[in-house]
């Protein structure tokens, strides 16, 4: 039995906690621990005028045709998915490989789409449940679509919310890009994944589940179908994954129930995050198994949210070690006092 | 032999580089260029007054005791090494490992310091070489002595520059953290460079150089010791990396002569960044095989600079794949210019 001044003098201790599923290493630093405040970004008013937004009327601003739009009872379209007009992987492009010297390179072909809600002020922290499983409907829809052309291979879902995660429009929008390579991000949690299968004959994220529905220091929040909690080596401060409780390797065969049950879940994910900091800059994004035509049996999808609370800097981008300053079992407790103000001004 | 228009069509393709250390995808995607002007960052004078410096006087702002100090012809300190008052590595910290549940941790003990130029202005792309070379020197000196300390296996070196890069300090400084762990980044090319040597019988960066050193198209600068280029597998626009000519897995065995070579290589890679994009924030770190006692003969330690260009949004954050969107061969050429402009108002 630790004794308490012992447990307090761990508080204060940095740790380095390990990634169960890549290995990787992140450094939670509590001696360099901001207030909450610290944590909520310098308030910028940056949103474009509804006059001036390019996704309010997309038509009108010259977007590409629609690839899927899904209307109100009104008829009124409530969203809609377009090629994005400055794509970084385009169609357009061949399958074009080359080298250079002892370098290898081939042409960025793919699909780049926008998912944009109607709404210009509203994200999905402040939208209903079912209103976000109706961006969770037009993810599947598109993963569908996409996963079956050519060279595509893995395709990626996301949303940039706030200017300092990189969205350069305001107006709510998700992004999906379809490449042909299996990203270096995903083949980590691929390999990990499989490897501690073999070593165990259990999925990590199944064991990672397990542990934290048993003893909900992390945890934010369940239903039937998904885990909201902050992870155990969380990157960055208020970190949230989003985690189907039942074994699933891939987002695309997500049944109707479960797309409830994750607009409910990513809702309130995302409104604990946007009441505790004040709205911050985030970035979140699905990870699923590749659609290359392989087997992944022991992977399991998830969203993984990350809200801009920090700089990457030189120790972070020089050894892929991340320094955090609260510790997700503490974040987590704002994140659940946040959510449970939400609700009940609801 | 391709025709003109073919040429001119590849240009602005979007290209998916593969990183020949690790494996990693980079983007080139020109066709979401920017002007030389956009990759400035907005000026900002968030500079602190020499008077509120916590760096130009370090007794009297509360440093920790010097670690090194070392004195120009006047005895004037010229440049001095002190812990980190904010750590997040302690060396106070016991070497304690422990498991939750399923997951690991240990105590993040360590080193972390400070090294601190005399000039609160200048920075290393504003020294003369003579001035960069001793940074270099108290580098070397500091890394001799953490690397034999208990339970340090990885040390750190790096600058952070700028506010948009991380430097909470507007003095000119570097930080070294000395840790327990070989860190992720670090081990992808360690990995790297030990497969292809076995695949090849060479080391990747000696081909690298090779091939660099021939064509010279993202050549920025050569000295006997060291190149100066922009990547082929650029991560950000007008990202540099300064490389040893001869093969050299460890970075603390550089030689006097080396030193004021590199003195004179990083200045210049790093001052026609600041010409060039007028003085950007950015991140540099030196990449070395670890000091855990064993052999890294297939390594070849190096810098790499960062220039603060991009965000790295969701797409990056998910993937690991970079989004840039000048080519480094096209970069090399600004970064030359300004180069050539730097040094002839010298």
């Amino acid at each position: 039995m630790k004794n308490k001044k012992q447990i307090l003098a761990n508080r204060n201790a940095s740790e380095l906690r390990q990634d169960l599923i890549t290995g990787d290493w992140v450094v939670i630093a509590t001696a360099r621990a901001k207030r909450l405040d610290d944590y909520k970004k310098q308030r910028e008013i940056s949103t474009t005028s509804v006059e001036e937004c390019v996704f309010c009327d997309p038509e009108k601003s010259g977007q590409e045709p629609d690839v899927l739009i899904y209307k109100d009872h009104s008829n009124r379209w409530s969203l809609r998915v377009f090629p994005n007009k400055y794509p970084a992987f385009s169609k357009a492009q061949s399958a074009r490989e080359w080298t250079e010297g002892p370098y290898f390179a081939m042409n960025a072909s793919g699909y780049h789409e926008i998912v944009v809600t109607r709404n210009h002020y509203l994200d999905l922290a402040q939208l209903d449940p079912l209103e976000v499983a109706e961006v969770i409907d037009a993810y599947q829809d598109r993963y569908l679509s996409l996963m079956n052309k050519k060279h595509i291979n893995y395709i990626n879902i996301f949303q940039n919310h706030g200017k300092e995660a990189g969205a350069s429009v305001s107006h709510p929008h998700s992004q999906i890009i379809a490449i042909p390579v299996i990203s270096p991000g995903l083949k980590l949690e691929l390999n990990g994944a499989q490897s501690y299968w073999k070593a165990n004959k259990k999925c990590v994220y199944c064991i990672i589940l397990e542990w934290e529905l048993s003893h909900k220091k992390r945890l934010l929040f369940e239903n039937d179908s998904f885990a909201v909690f902050c992870p155990f080596s969380s990157r960055v401060a208020f970190e949230v994954w989003v985690v189907p409780k039942k074994h699933r390797p891939y987002f695309e065969r997500i049944t109707n129930e479960e797309k409830i049950d994750l607009g409910e879940a990513l809702g309130n994910a995302l409104r604990s995050i946007h009441v505790a900091l004040d709205d911050p800059a985030y970035n979140y994004y699905i990870h699923t198994s590749p659609c290359d035509g392989k087997d992944y049996p022991h992977y399991h999808w998830h969203i993984e949210i990350l809200p801009h609370t920090a700089t990457w800097a030189g120790f972070e981008l020089s050894t892929g070690v991340e320094i955090s300053t609260i510790r997700p079992e503490d974040a987590v407790e704002h994140l659940k006092q946040a959510l449970y103000q939400a609700n009940s001004n609801n």
